[in-house]
């Protein structure tokens, strides 16, 4: 068996107090972010580097943030930081971009200071948006952060 | 400057013809498939491998797939294959999942059979679905894939 790896570069990072979350892009991606600023969301990918080691990598139990009572999920079936690949992802909203600086600012995202980002991606109903879900028991009941 | 590198391994790949697509999840990856049989639809992490190479991944330009007659845009505002770390994201409908044999049966994929697999996240609309989006014009007109 031929084990491939493929490698990651961050594009910047997050910053964030308690009540701001930006991310800070690195000049060398700044010409990246032309034209972020026509969209109100996007999907931040990042490495959640405090899971990057092999113990945190070869887990593939988790028990899900908000079960009660349930039996471990697989970590393809919940959004333990606990993966294989630990790679984080966040819808946002986005509340400015300054593509000369490399400031997005955020409305939230769930990574903590410092946190290494990967990807900015925009949100695109058209691909990202489903209207029929269906969810495990365990999740049915969270609130949804951007509805109506 | 430190340059940080973060390696990533697949799980799996994608197997698919004109009419269906799958992927195949390797044998030490597929506990991390238990209840994934819960949800309807998924997120799949996939490695754009055509476009991993220090060229295209040095492209921090792209024409938006369908824009029309738009200047291009930044990477980070499109969802162009080339980007510096080339990832790709698609949500999926979930036909099936098949624990034991490693497959999930998708409706659909985006993504070229062989193509290295990274990761598999439930899809929960708590978080990843936004009613309210604002997109750059040039995709104002795309067509929902999951629609009522």
């Amino acid at each position: 068996v031929i084990q491939m790896t493929y490698t990651l570069n961050p594009i910047g990072h997050v910053a964030r107090t308690e009540s701001t979350a930006k991310i800070v892009v690195d000049p060398e991606f700044r010409q990246g972010l032309v034209h972020l600023n026509e969209f109100s969301h996007a999907i931040i990918l990042w490495w959640i580097h405090e899971r990057d080691n092999p113990g945190d990598r070869h887990r593939l139990l988790a028990n899900p943030p908000r079960g009660k009572g349930t039996e471990p999920s697989g970590v393809f079936a919940c959004r333990s930081p606990f993966r294989p690949n630990p790679i984080g992802h966040s819808v946002v909203g986005l509340v400015s971009v300054d593509t000369a600086q490399g400031l997005v600012v955020l409305d939230q995202i769930d990574a903590r200071d410092g946190t290494p980002v990967l990807d900015i991606k925009p949100y695109l109903p058209s691909s990202d948006k489903v209207d029929d879900v269906e969810v495990a028991p365990w999740f049915a009941n969270l609130e949804r952060r951007y509805s109506d």
